[in-house]
């Protein structure tokens, strides 16, 4: 690991959209006025805080089209999924190039301005055939993208509160503070963990081996929008606190949230899930089997194989592939089909739904697999 | 891991200094001839394999004098150790430029020939500080050093035969059949790791981190000369197959031997043995704490932050920084300093003086310390 300091954000400078000048609260201004949408204000609080560096704002039609096309803005820099703030016809019907235009939350708390640049048609299927690979709305990603406006509106953001009342604002940390953070405890290798669940043994063990090869390690659950049916994020930053204060090295970990939502759109996503850890200063992010997909649109080693392909645009962050890993009773370890020949009878597996089962039940599942103080948070949970 | 193939030589081509053609046996002929000290015949066959590429033969003084003072060779190329055929003065003085040495083993055994180039003084004393950083003869690189003769012989080689009755043939693949083999399995990443001790649960557990992440291990047993008190090298290959038929997966894990000499110079040799890898086709390098150092001359960190030094120099192989690993009663699990938070009370730790008690009087060391099969062999070999 010949780094000699942390990785420089895709573009090469960290962006800050976030202005301390102007009103505060409840919109009152003449501007025209948007209501985001909660996936829109997560992209919002993304690229004000640099997370999406090197985007100061919502794309425009050329990076659009060259992000569904080439998975790279039209400068050619990698960036897998547009980021858009589209809007119905009749909203987009109001506003004109060179408007500045108010950018609101549900409760009409003003969050920032769009500086319109330009206005151009949401080809969502377009979109969702080379984002998502699929145009059904059974992919919860391609619902979404559906139920948008068909009119993009780009340029540049300026924000004057990244979100009103934010969750976790203590581990709410911003690239620049990640960054900081990082060079005050002298890490110079980072490897980012990407989670929206509990870390149960399986995740534990392969945050642990990447940590091994690492100066430090960036727990980075994402709390943004997710799945219904996903389990609420306050219950699973207990699980992250508990589990790291019992069992992992505090000057060798960190735990801080994403605020980004997620799309589940496999392979694309975990390419924006590692340029968003570049940007936070990660050498290093781990990608899984199935990293963010859903169903059976994508293969099993797709999100891991995605990254061969985009050498030279900018990407300095390296993945970590994982394997699944499960304890081995003859091993007497965790491991994966990379590290033990033994079989599945050897293994302490248990599937989404047994734990959910046990869980449910006040039940506690193996020791291999979970541990009890992060089973006992879930039984809590679930009461 | 973006790698799309295996790793380039070191320099970009594999050498082979191996001849079909000219006599082979006892040696006839009527040119000089040279018998070769041990870590000469060493060095021989690593050169004549190509395990040094991009070296075609022993150092001239050129490449002798910048491997001392800059870890390059004269055109700028990574090489951290002089690789020389040092004779006496006597030997000396009957050999010229445009001569051609036979070089032979302890049995008269013809091995290849030398064609000279170049006669220089061996500077042993500046070689010591440069690549030992002492000149005390309690160092046994120092000593072997030392003992060499005062005139370096220089240029390319022609091999007839690397080795006569080599040791363990069957693991004996040089770069060319390492290479052939990751690429027949699919390999495009594979970690390498450089031993000359049994490999209990320590070092089981950082080959399978690194291996979580690469395609493939190789268990790359130095099997040259070593000190005197080390295990013997049988001894360390039935450890290592045992190991690896119960323990490892079969297409995932290739054990072969490297047939090079110790030095013990620590950070330096770190560097030797990961452009030795390097040509093997290996993508990463496993360094531990004190990576080939002896005594007290080396930090613990040393041969681990040396590489941050030798970017752009040709070394394409990645190191892994690994620490001391032991079982964590706590954790139930291998740990590290890094990936565990418990004390010094809860880690099952023995001393190499308490295995090496424990094993002679027939008592195996606790199960998370040696697999009980290792803990067999090594018993066994001590009866």
């Amino acid at each position: 690991m010949a780094t000699k300091g942390l990785v420089p954000a895709l573009g090469g400078t960290l962006v800050n959209r976030i202005t301390d000048s102007g009103p505060k609260g409840t919109f009152s201004g003449s501007e025209t006025a948007i209501v985001l949408t909660e996936r829109q204000q997560c992209d919002l609080e993304m690229i004000a805080i640099g997370a999406m560096s090197p985007l100061t704002g919502f794309m425009g039609q050329k990076d659009y089209d060259s992000v569904c096309e080439n998975l790279t803005l039209a400068n050619g820099t990698v960036w897998p999924i547009p980021i858009t703030c589209a809007v119905d016809d009749a909203t987009a019907s109001g506003v004109n190039s060179g408007d500045k235009v108010a950018l609101l939350d549900n409760d009409r708390q003003l969050l920032g301005y769009l500086n319109v640049e330009e206005k151009y048609a949401h080809n969502k299927t377009m979109q969702a055939e080379k984002v998502f690979l699929t145009t059904e709305d059974a992919h919860p990603g391609v619902k979404v993208l559906m139920s948008e406006g068909d009119t993009c509106l780009a340029g540049p953001i300026d924000v004057v509160c990244p979100k009103y009342d934010p969750d976790w604002s203590e581990f709410r940390l911003t690239p620049a503070q990640t960054r900081a953070k990082f060079e005050e405890l002298g890490w110079k290798t980072v490897v980012g963990f990407q989670t929206r669940n509990p870390i149960h043994r399986a995740h534990e063990y392969l945050t642990k081996c990447a940590l091994e090869i690492c100066d430090g390690l960036l727990i980075h659950p994402l709390i943004g929008q997710t799945q219904a049916g996903d389990i609420p994020a306050d219950v699973r930053m207990n699980c992250y606190t508990t589990l790291i204060e019992k069992y992992y090295v505090q000057d060798r970990t960190m735990l801080s949230v994403l605020p980004a939502a997620m799309r589940y759109s496999g392979p694309r996503e975990a390419v924006l899930h590692a340029v968003l850890r570049q940007n936070y200063g990660c050498s290093h992010f781990i990608v899984g089997r199935d990293h963010a997909g859903v169903g059976s649109y994508y293969g099993t080693y797709d999100a891991q194989d995605i990254f061969t392909t985009l050498a030279g645009n900018g990407l300095d962050i390296t993945t970590m592939n994982f394997e699944h890993s499960a304890w081995c009773t003859k091993c007497e370890s965790m491991t994966s089909s990379k590290t033990c020949p033994h079989g599945p009878e050897d293994k302490i597996f248990l599937s989404g739904t047994k734990v959910r089962e046990m869980l449910a039940k006040g039940e506690r599942p193996a020791v291999e697999f979970s541990r009890p103080e992060v089973a006992d948070i879930l039984i809590a949970s679930m009461k």
